[in-house]
């Protein structure tokens, strides 16, 4: 086994310990022992790292028979917080979360989509700072910062390679908002943590596989795989609104012809509709659409058919137990979700596995990103400390 | 942790150990309990039932340091053959494959489209019971059968559930071939076996993250993720065959219009050309377009454009580090996998994702499915003993 292996062992162990302490406490060494196969030494050795750095303490003796003692772990209550952001072209959403996924408290701040990075960044900083203090929250309890945002992110890095929404092209956020603030920071693709907070805390607990897909700005997916982010080699995976549908169709934002978010995402949507009349909202296109003015009825019943092709291909690939729809047309229009899942049902689904999965609707909502990148920050501090 | 976590636990600790064993021998018990973190007493326990049953073998006794003497361990050579067989809609293929993945002998027969399961199961018992025979091997060196199919496979039940190819639903392969030979049998998705076999033999050694995509009889895709198969829910991550590119196009034998196969499988291909002349094979077919027939070229044309998109489309949603095509189509044509390659660097990869994957043509053409349906056959055994 190479050293690089070794030490990505080492740092699996230790959130494997910590996990099993998290969700069985209060629980002995010897368990944590037997249940991973890990020697007596690994165990305690960890144990006693978790306890030196406060999150975890001895609750209390049980006897374990023949008179022998056995010490019981669990956890330092409200030893950890971690901070949760979504950035988005237009906004800011920050919130302080614990470690069961509760959002502590938010806000949410307007964003000018021609702010540079750089002031979005000091901006960042100062909120998260200003929102501490305010909320009087000792620092050594904050673990790090969770940002999530649309786009391609380097996380080991931390750095946004790519993103279209906010116009930004290699920036060091993690670098940066690290120097801002003090903290570790870890940024990732939005529809990811959000996928992982959903698979945690939201729709689809207990789900082995779960598919989430977003339709709001862009068109996008992620998967998680036994409780991991399916990332892929650039943690790109699940770009499903650059998979192209019609070589004949609409020009897409990134130069191919066809793909797949032309046909959904909301830019398109209001582009088309602009054929007609002057429609400046999503939500003027939907009121059209629901007095039945034909324009709108094509517009809107195309959409919702490319919608339902997007579970169709996304259950063909990644044939998960639970799909999730979430994103801005989602969260608000709630007959997106149930006409789409009519026509899976009926039609749109290929047939061997039109019963394959589960349906359901985000539960999270526009609350996703923020408590996903917050576990996100916590997950990512136990494993990397 | 569950029972069935501990169980899953366990076995996957043997065949860690076992493939440590088999990838760095001669290699002490110290040496796998220190790159494993399992306690001393498990790999003493997983040691020595895997000495017992005669695969592994102490091998030298090497110094210490301090005058401590360690014993290495080794394999037992050619303690471990499997059978590994593809089974297609008009030929069975039968080899010997060893631990390395090497084809020790095989052979090709015909089959009816015609013939039952029933029919076609007992032939299969014959055929491998004969070939061991022929070739004086003992029945205790074969740990298993292994099976490569297409269509979808219930793996932990070794049932077929559906296969268009073959006309077969719900047929027990494993059960009965297992009564008819006496040995375990494993069966699986062909593509799934054919992407294992070239993760470790073929186009795509040293690969974390491989796609392997089919244009045959049908069009399918398979992922390997850090040395497994993805399989889903259902075993049927990857069929991008039925994923929908359009709404309006041709229906599809699964009942749904513009399936993604429809504009590239054989039987596709060879219908479309018989609304111009009695066209009965692909190689026909592939006569016409090479001396430029303009129908034949704006078919083939066609298919390659729908291949570089399946490209496309299996890079945005899995993200790998290597793609590979293989199938009857990029065997017999050499110039698919150029021309395919061609669009894809130029036009049809979204531009973000062109740089970040390796092409390749499959390395293990149609032995792929023999020697990855061994491997498995292997695998199975090491893990489920």
């Amino acid at each position: 086994m190479k050293k690089h292996d070794q030490d990505f062992m080492k740092r699996q162990n230790r959130l494997t310990v910590f996990e099993i302490i998290k969700n069985q406490r209060p629980i002995s060494r010897a368990s944590i022992a037997k249940q991973t196969g890990m020697s007596a030494t690994t165990v305690s050795r960890i144990v006693g790292e978790l306890t030196e750095e406060g999150y975890i303490q001895e609750s209390e003796q049980v006897s374990a028979g023949l008179g022998r003692k056995s010490t019981l772990l669990g956890l330092v209550d409200g030893s950890v917080l971690s901070i949760g952001i979504e950035l988005d072209r237009h906004a800011i959403s920050v919130g302080i979360v614990d470690l069961q996924g509760n959002i502590v408290c938010s806000e949410v701040y307007s964003r000018l989509s021609e702010d540079s990075s750089t002031d979005t960044l000091e901006r960042l900083g100062s909120i998260v700072l200003e929102m501490l203090e305010r909320n009087a929250i000792k620092r050594n309890r904050v673990v790090g910062i969770g940002v999530g945002l649309p786009g391609i992110v380097n996380i080991e890095k931390g750095i946004v390679v790519f993103s279209v929404q906010l116009g930004w092209k290699n920036v060091r956020l993690s670098e940066r908002l690290k120097e801002l603030t003090g903290f570790e920071v870890a940024v990732d693709n939005e529809l990811k943590v959000k996928a992982l907070a959903e698979h945690l805390k939201g729709a689809a607990i207990g789900s082995n596989r779960t598919a989430l897909i977003g339709f709001g700005n862009g068109v996008g997916s992620a998967l998680i795989i036994e409780g991991g982010i399916y990332r892929g080699e650039m943690n790109s995976a699940g770009e499903i609104g650059h998979t192209t549908i019609d070589p004949n169709g609409m020009l897409c934002e990134c130069g191919k012809p066809g793909c797949l978010q032309t046909y959904i995402n909301i830019s398109s949507l209001l582009s088309e509709a602009n054929k007609i009349r002057p429609i400046h909202t999503i939500e003027e296109l939907f009121d059209a659409y629901r007095v039945k003015e034909p324009w709108a009825v094509h517009l809107i019943d195309r959409a919702l058919m490319y919608m339902s092709i997007t579970v169709n291909n996304v259950v063909c690939m990644y044939n998960p137990d639970s799909v999730i729809l979430s994103g801005e047309l989602v969260d608000k229009f709630p007959e997106i979700c149930s006409e789409v899942k009519e026509l899976c049902s009926t039609r749109l689904v290929w047939e061997p596995l039109r019963e394959s999965f589960s349906f359901h609707r985000s539960e999270l909502n526009e609350r996703g990103v923020v408590i996903g990148s917050g576990l996100l920050a916590q997950t990512r501090f136990f494993v990397l400390e």
